[in-house]
């Protein structure tokens, strides 16, 4: 009555993207209004004139989020701004979204009722409609599972695979933040759960705590580059860390990737932080992950229309694909580029 | 650093459709394409001149499933089939799919390979593609989370709250059944929970058994309906159990319902298994869920095209909504109707 397999390979060791490839290899597509399955921040189907965007995440209690430190409404604004940060690394804008939770009975209704008013401030912040989502029981811990639906003209969707060479590498924000929140969170829970009398004083750490409890879409870049009326070439989020998507427009794209250190963007408090908990500033700015920045290159004559926004730092450039991946170091030297991501198993 | 409230009530309390009640309440829609939300079988989404549906389920192992009974492959073609039958109950027609898991160290790849299957061979059943998803770990057991999306022009969409007085109410297939063959399910394990080297023999269950382990979605019904130009007044999928989808017909489209117990679809085996496990059939019919049929109402104009359709039952009318909700028994007796559903809190 169970089921049993002669060959056992770990999910550990072909890893989150192995396990999809093998999985997605497997399966057509049927409907011709289906134009992008697996593989970008979001699914693209036509829709008339337009294209509706899709994307969706799972968060687990224990695994994405430690509700000792993390505020349930605060959970809810999250849940739905990671989601919108998928279709926004599509050059769309969101619309609508379904939430499903599964629910231990640690949870009350005022405590479901929290979760939902930080929703509600992401769906007001983002202009997204709720429009369904399904509720049940969970034997231990909180599951939210969120599909969000967005929209876009065809000509305006950024794919990750039409970066070109000496297209301009660009990133909003900055980088390492979230990572560096997480760890002062996690050192300040353990603080409290030796001593319960000490109240943690994070207000320090206040601005990369937010990073990390609280992260934007960067629904407003979005709208200034459609005000310069630029569209990217290449567009991914910054969910796993920079280094992580640079791989992922590189390969897609086939093309091959110039960075440099001196111009990747990083806090004051990020960077202090890192120093502070002996951990090296660069590798939190290429590896941190869950900054939800937008990471995209352009063409060079649209960076003209761009070059002014004031949260846009253009890190690097576009390059052969047999040039490989590359980091030039502060000190002028050229050393090769390796991603770690973000690792879910 | 926890959440803590003062007053807490029990989800248990107001139960998952009050909880929906209750947090749906306070979310407006502000884009002008989301024409329905919550509170039918699917969301309806403008599409240029189409719409699209949205639909989203959770399943989670220990409350929806059963690992020790039902195979991997089973319950990833059940995960996309309640979905798209959630579709069907709009009369629209699947085209998308995403599945999301969250995944034990307990399962290997070839665990979450045979799931796959089983959704793929869904996916070639409907015709639906599987456009995402998302993977990851999970502390304890399986979580699955599925957004269907299909399609209809605006006219074909059936709601729950158009049924209209003296329109007939149809069910398609059978009812009861799932709940059978999960009583047979249940008792097989304790069986061999007692005794390992007993060999369960389920032969005689086999139908009821795979109205439980592989139900299907009713998409066949739906071309038919399409083919006799027919679009029901009503719609909505069993999956609560028959009085429960009656009882959300009647209260969205303020109307009363009459039903007769003779006219009541129940196969054999159901039958024979409820006397044999001292269960009264008609309750099986009445409250057993899961069985993803289809429960809809049309015009008596409407029903001459549709009667002679093998696998559909007139078993009630709409009446107006001061006569209530009423059973008329075999023996001629009209009962109060009442609803019991499915307890997911």
């Amino acid at each position: 009555m169970s089921q049993e397999k002669e060959k056992r390979t770990e999910i550990g060791e072909i890893g989150e993207f192995g396990l999809i490839d093998r999985i997605s290899k497997s399966f057509g597509h049927k409907n011709p209004e289906t134009l992008v399955g697996i593989g970008d921040d979001a699914a693209v189907i036509e829709s008339g004139a337009k294209v509706k965007l899709v994307t969706t995440d799972m968060l687990v209690e224990g695994v994405h989020f430690d509700l000792s430190y993390i505020p349930l409404q605060h959970l809810g604004y999250k849940s739905v701004a990671v989601n919108v940060s998928d279709i926004a690394a599509m050059n769309g804008k969101p619309k609508q979204i379904t939430v499903s939770l599964g629910l231990s009975n640690r949870f009350s209704v005022e405590a479901v009722e929290s979760f939902y008013e930080g929703v509600k401030f992401a769906c007001e912040d983002y202009a997204v409609d709720l429009i369904g989502g399904d509720t049940t029981s969970s034997p231990t811990g909180l599951i939210i599972s969120v599909t969000a639906i967005g929209e876009a003209s065809k000509e305006q969707v950024s794919y990750r695979k039409n970066a070109e060479e000496n297209d301009i590498i660009c990133v909003t924000g900055d980088l390492g933040g979230a990572l560096m929140g997480l760890t002062v969170l996690e050192r300040e829970k353990e603080v409290f759960k030796t001593n319960p009398e000490m109240q943690p004083d994070i207000s320090a750490y206040e601005y990369i705590v937010k990073r990390q409890l609280k992260p934007s879409a960067r629904m407003d870049v979005i709208f200034e580059l459609e005000e310069a009326g630029v569209v990217p070439t290449s567009m991914i989020d910054v969910s796993d860390g920079l280094a992580s998507e640079l791989f992922h427009i590189a390969k897609q794209s086939e093309v091959g990737i110039t960075i440099y250190e001196d111009k990747l963007p990083i806090d004051e408090v990020t960077y202090n932080t890192a120093v502070e908990f002996k951990m090296d500033p660069v590798t939190c700015v290429l590896n941190g992950g869950e900054d939800y920045e937008l990471l995209f290159t352009i063409s060079q004559t649209d960076f003209e229309k761009i070059k002014n926004l004031p949260d846009v730092s253009a890190i690097g450039y576009i390059d052969k694909k047999e040039n490989g991946h590359k980091l030039v170091t502060k000190g002028g030297n050229t050393v090769p580029l390796q991603a770690q991501g973000w690792k879910h198993f």
